[in-house]
């Protein structure tokens, strides 16, 4: 484990410990041993790289200079944050989609004597932030910029997560609902906000930017995010399932994934057809007959085009970009997803 | 209808226009009416309670004085802010305590088409709230506070409402758990800081205070929303349904009850014997029995000794306040709930 790994695992610890004895509240033995397992079990289990994040960028943005002790503490908290804002849409997710799975593990809800209260637990989770905020940010000039950007970008997620409940679970399988712009307006709003503009917006903060004179670096960070769910759906489907951990199951689930937006682009009437016949079906034989298709039209090829061209677009973007440490910061974030195999 | 009220209604259109046309989110169609429907079903239905009274409670802190439009508007968007929070509060718990029916119409996720998107309809509920605040109070001196105090209590209110779950819902029936100082503790985490210290917390802010000099108002007002908790009590089970609007179901649905709790406390061996095998069950049996029980203990006399010497006590407290202003706002308060039959 890399010492910035293990510095940042740390700093979970000091967190948890302290939002346990918030003064707050009155803790009961019971419900404190309780959201200390709740918070094991979803909070620190993924590969914190948006939470890791927060202090490569401050690090970038301070011109690569060494971060003192407390400049490392302080990113480490806001890069928790954003793991706690991610686990806070996990659980809720988990339950909504009706998943079996997360990580690895069973989700928290299906876990015995847990069920709904999984509910209470993802606002827990969601209230862990501003409470982690205030006590170690409140005196500092930037705190309520820190604030109405957490909110901003919580509001923008569950608004993503919104068009994309109405498009998959509501009413009848429609799949002529679906297209690229839906596509992209699902992803931009559900996850590049929170996941991509959210740590280096936190960053820029810490470093005393305003992030008003950073619109061109938001744009940026959406366009990386759209690609890097437009790779995760191309890997749902023709990933390695031994390298990416899990069994794609977009296709049974009718998600509205890159793959199949593109599919319906490139179709005529009759392979349409047997879209709309065979997508969304938990059935080998229709999941099978889809697969065929997107042989027959070459996703593949298609994608590594749209993986290219967007490569090259962002480079542009971003080597016009007037500061050289704010270049720095976008550039590892491409050069970590761009070709990503998992 | 009064004019406040209606004024307060006329406030509410206008923020619910400016959520359904917030430019931090691109709404499609069919997104921007399901806020819209989702909206007028969950949030105006109410008492309307809290959220008038941060207006009464702003003009009796200005002595009295008419409040300007200006005012009026903007203790109407606090106000109206608690009335979001309630919303999502109740839509939530709905889904956890598997209701049937809120305020005389179906729970907002038994309707069609709605379900498990119900959870992400009450995180919109909750990421309204610092939108309106940020639209409305961004340049005010008091804005961090607001934001702050509003994020404490969601934080209280959310684990009130974890130790009811794990009390209420968690593992078997065990009886032995209640205890007034259970009960006394959930009431006060789930109901009072909410219902209650929220109000007039936005309303001091507003005027101009500090919270931290008002903590002899907060304690004031949290004993007095645990009065209210227990007359909700003791009118689920000894109310007029007629006048209440419902008929009771603590009994059957096992709750953390003052009604029960007070019923333990007075029981001898062979009382406690039979509240542990008859609370709790669906029976039209069982119920009776421990109505029966709850007559001999004479709860309702406990109950009027119990009212009378809350009374009593908050009225002394109230009195000993320095500023007449306050005391009047907390006089309005209880003056609104003592006695009450529904
Ligand atoms: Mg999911
Ligand atoms: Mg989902
Ligand atoms: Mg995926
Ligand atoms: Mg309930
Ligand atoms: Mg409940
Ligand atoms: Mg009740």
């Amino acid at each position: 484990m890399s010492d910035l790994r293990s510095k940042f695992l740390e700093v979970y610890s000091v967190l948890k410990s302290e939002l346990l004895n918030d003064p707050a509240f009155e803790f009961t033995d019971v419900s404190r041993q309780w959201v200390d397992r709740m918070l094991d079990y979803n909070v620190p289990g993924g590969k914190l790289n948006r939470g890791l994040s927060v202090i490569d960028s401050l690090k970038l943005l301070k011109d690569g200079r060494e971060l003192t002790d407390d400049e490392i503490f302080h990113a480490s908290a806001v890069g928790w944050c954003i793991e706690w804002l991610q686990a806070y849409f996990l659980v809720l997710d988990d339950i909504m989609d009706s998943s079996h799975t997360r990580r690895g593990q069973p989700c928290w809800f299906r876990l015995p004597k847990i069920g709904m209260i999984a509910v209470n637990d993802g606002i827990l989770l969601r209230n862990h932030i501003p409470r982690v905020l205030k006590k170690h940010f409140r005196g500092r000039p930037y705190y309520v910029d820190l604030l109405d950007l957490f909110n901003e970008v919580e509001f923008q997620t569950a608004h993503g997560q919104l068009i994309d409940l109405i498009t998959t679970h509501e009413g009848e399988k429609d799949l002529s609902k679906y297209s690229l712009a839906l596509h992209r307006r699902i992803v931009q709003y559900k996850t590049a906000y929170y996941s991509f503009y959210l740590p280096v917006a936190c960053a820029l903060l810490m470093a005393g930017e305003d992030l008003e004179s950073h619109v061109d670096v938001k744009n940026i960070l959406i366009e990386m995010g759209t690609y890097f769910q437009v790779q995760d759906d191309y890997l749902d489907c023709f990933g390695d399932p031994k390298v990416i951990g899990k069994v794609g199951t977009d296709i049974q689930d009718f998600k509205c994934s890159w793959v199949v937006v593109k599919a319906l682009e490139l179709s005529n009437e009759e392979q349409k057809k047997l879209l709309h016949e065979n997508y969304g079906k938990d059935d080998q034989i229709c999941i099978e007959k889809v697969k065929e298709l997107y042989k027959v039209l070459d996703i593949q090829g298609v994608f590594l085009e749209y993986e290219s061209s967007s490569y090259q677009k962002l480079t542009k973007s971003i080597e016009s970009h007037s500061s050289k440490a704010v270049q720095a910061v976008l550039k590892s974030f491409l050069a970590k997803i761009y070709k990503r195999q998992k």
